[in-house]
């Protein structure tokens, strides 16, 4: 398992950007649009292969967006890369860890995530994530 | 600048422990007391050189025991390892964040620490690091 990225929940992602590539020093990798999800996204790479992602909501009533109207700007969840997503969401499962989704949502690359419930890890939002594989 | 870890704030350190380490499968470094920081500690590597810290608060009335109380467990701060704490304060405070502490803070091991206020980035505690220098 590695950290694939931190997101952080904002307001307004140019503001957010001033802070964390600008002032703070974060290379900023690209930023996107991504209209499925209704956010706008911001990668800052943190030297180790691991990310800070800085995300705007971009419409109301998503998961996001409800979010921060209540808990403000910061930290929403971590990611963690595994190699398997079946294979970890059965184990964590038997573990007694409350995976979301039945199954696993396919992202616009191909790649696999679901979200692990805070209420099983200590108040922490944890996606699960497995790369597209190109075979 | 390097991830050195993400701080979760929990009830009770074994508890965390079985679904991180146990569960998850997260190794597990070591556990320590802190007496002079009212903290019980563990350390889960990440396995890109930063490690998760489960963190639970030991006495009543400290900025972690607070945290717990009133926003429950979940993630703390994130804390960045820098070369030079005295020079990133310096470049930080000049591009408008907000260094809660005016000097570093020294660990038992003789590394320093501040920590960056949440309201000037964008919601999230952060604390900056350098490593005890053995010169």
């Amino acid at each position: 398992m590695r950290l694939d990225h931190i997101a952080i929940v904002v307001e307004d992602i140019d503001n957010a950007i001033e802070v964390y590539h600008t002032a703070m020093g974060f290379p900023l990798r690209k930023t996107e649009d991504v209209p499925a999800e209704n956010v706008t996204v911001a990668f800052l790479p943190l030297g180790d292969g691991s990310e800070i992602e800085l995300i705007q909501p971009t419409a109301p009533d998503t998961g996001v967006s409800k979010f921060l109207a209540k808990c403000g700007e910061g930290i929403h969840h971590i990611c963690l890369e595994v190699d398997d997503i079946e294979q970890a969401m059965a184990d964590y499962a038997a573990k007694g860890l409350r995976i979301i989704e039945d199954e696993p949502r396919v992202g616009s690359e191909g790649q696999k995530y679901v979200f692990v419930h805070p209420k099983s890890t200590h108040g922490v939002l944890i996606e699960l994530y497995e790369k597209p594989s190109y075979e």
